[in-house]
């Protein structure tokens, strides 16, 4: 097992990472004061996983109240965050009883946010089976829920006690699930360190086939690159905002299809090659260096474009109600009232028609 | 004009505290930064104080979203929050723009929970004309809705950027609203300061009555008191929950009666008179000293007992499921799933039967 720690003063955390790691009682003691848990699941992982996390926390003296919420980014919304909080308390949970996430980004953000504003804050840990989870979403603390206007703009920054990403789930992943968590990997690397770039072009193949060791390399280096960035920027105002790198079109391209259609991890890819293209396009890149990353996506096995049914001019319009788009500020994309870019600056260039 | 300091590092804030201040556009230019605010105010003090407010904000060159919610208790949950998040994306707010509370309160406590989750957090300021909000509510951060299975279930602690506490709003506040809003005040002398507790018993009539004078030093001394407090111990995770004498009753007759049928001032004023006289049969404090109380309360024009229609047996139950009941840390209340008051240390006790 390897550990890492988010430095982020009293509220710094440490990742687990490891083969096998979701069922050591151990880490679980290590981190929950209180004999009682709520874990927060849906109802793809709880049969893979609940029990025996359920056996885990048990051998270390902690109950487990257990409660199963509807599977996809549909479910990321009010009515099922509510439902949680009727479960917690009607089961009496208190400001003491962590939240224990067992789920991949729906779960990590939904139960995050429910953990962030039950009571006004219990203590939370996560534990997500999938890569997207643990290569990105389990490191800086973003929590939240989808609006109809918008995704994830109801949210807060709440950092967990502790994550176990134990990449032996990543096996019952989905293929298509674990190409979609290779998306934010790549673009910690492609954003902060061509090194870890170069490596993943070597390892693509070994990553995307679940090979157990690239993949805790992956997660290890993506986590620690994120957690260097998240430290010194929590809150982003600053300098996490080159994480979105790809965002602000993933983000148009699912509020666009509907949530749910495209994998966020699609979305991203397919974000990546068009603010590729758009950097090419404003000379911070050359066509080569677009080549490069459009390659190494379609090696992945991800989408190198954007769905067919989007027109430009919807990119524009969602962009626009996009929470990057900083008004006044220019760090973002930003689109004026008549659907016109007027500045931008760093990574995420929208695009010119 | 006078101006305290809640002394919480990087989220320390004003308070500002005078007679007439509304409209200084001045206060507002010393602490928004954007152009452009939201405020969110309710039905009953729009029309009083909402076109006050708007023309200071433009002399400050700060254009206003205006979103005014239903007035009462009723109104703070889900629903009415959502509307306010609906108006937020409407109006194109971004993470920039203030959410400027204009209201007691239920409109503080909402606008900044909202505040604290609408694009995972925007800049707050507070603007209360009634005295529980300027005496006690806007110190601490505590935001939160209700939930149906108890109040300010649903929440954050979230620290404004300023405060302006304008007094002669006080005056068009209903006789009944400002002396409910005395009730914290003398929660805060009773509970922190018997020297304060003295100034209120020889000013209680000045203070029911409105002299702004009066209220200017009670205002100010009831909020120095509490921001010690809260600059200790900002989440309550233990001196702070001092200021919760009276609370633990109070919360059961407002949650028993059913939001708002009681005023929040006048369940804590019974709450007070009930927390003391349980210190007493636990021999914490004589009988003299509850009289004392009793007085007191009953001078402010507040109630010195609970509802005729609760039953001792609610009590219990209704405590059961407060926040509050710390499980397993015997620093509040604590009730027993049998209904049965198993350990209480501190001026909350539950009530023997």
């Amino acid at each position: 097992m390897q550990s890492i720690r988010v430095e982020l003063g009293e509220r710094a955390y440490p990742i687990h990472i490891g083969a096998g790691i979701l069922g050591d009682s151990s880490l679980y003691a290590a981190h929950i004061e209180a004999g009682r848990v709520a874990i927060v699941t849906n109802t793809v992982v709880a049969p893979l996983y609940l029990e025996r996390l359920r056996r885990a926390l048990a051998a270390a003296k902690i109950d487990a109240v257990e409660i199963v919420i509807a599977d996809g980014e549909q479910a990321k919304e009010w009515h099922t965050l509510d439902s949680v909080f009727d479960a917690l308390l009607a089961a009496r949970c208190d400001r003491q009883t962590p939240i224990v996430a067992l789920g991949g980004g729906v779960v990590g953000d939904l139960a995050g946010f429910a953990a962030a504003v039950y009571q006004r804050g219990v203590p939370f840990v996560q534990v997500p089976p999938t890569l997207l989870a643990q290569g990105d979403s389990s490191v800086g603390g973003k929590t939240a829920i989808n609006h109809p206007r918008g995704k994830n703009m109801i949210g807060a920054f709440y950092q967990p006690l502790a994550v176990v990403s134990d990449v032996a789930t990543l096996a019952t992943l989905p293929p298509r699930e674990l190409r979609a968590g290779l998306a934010e990997v790549i673009t910690h690397g492609l954003a902060l360190d061509r090194l870890f770039a170069e490596w993943i072009e070597g390892n693509i193949e070994r990553l995307a086939a679940g090979d157990v060791e690239a993949l805790i390399y992956a997660v290890k280096r993506s986590c620690e690159l994120k957690a260097e960035i998240v430290a010194e920027d929590e809150r982003e105002s600053g300098r996490r905002a080159v994480l979105n790198f790809g965002h602000t079109f993933a983000h148009a391209i699912e509020t666009g299809m509907g949530y749910g259609k495209w994998l966020h991890g699609e979305a991203v890819a397919a974000g990546m090659v068009m603010a590729a293209e758009l950097s090419a396009r404003t000379g911070l890149i050359d066509e080569d260096d677009v080549q490069r990353v459009r390659t190494l996506i379609a090696r992945a096995g991800l989408p190198v474009a954007g769905p067919a049914g989007l027109p430009p001019e919807r990119y524009l319009e969602l962009m626009a109600g996009d929470k990057q788009g900083a008004q006044g500020r220019g760090r973002f994309v930003r689109v004026d009232g008549g659907g016109q870019a007027v500045s931008g600056r760093g990574a995420c260039y929208p695009p010119r028609y």
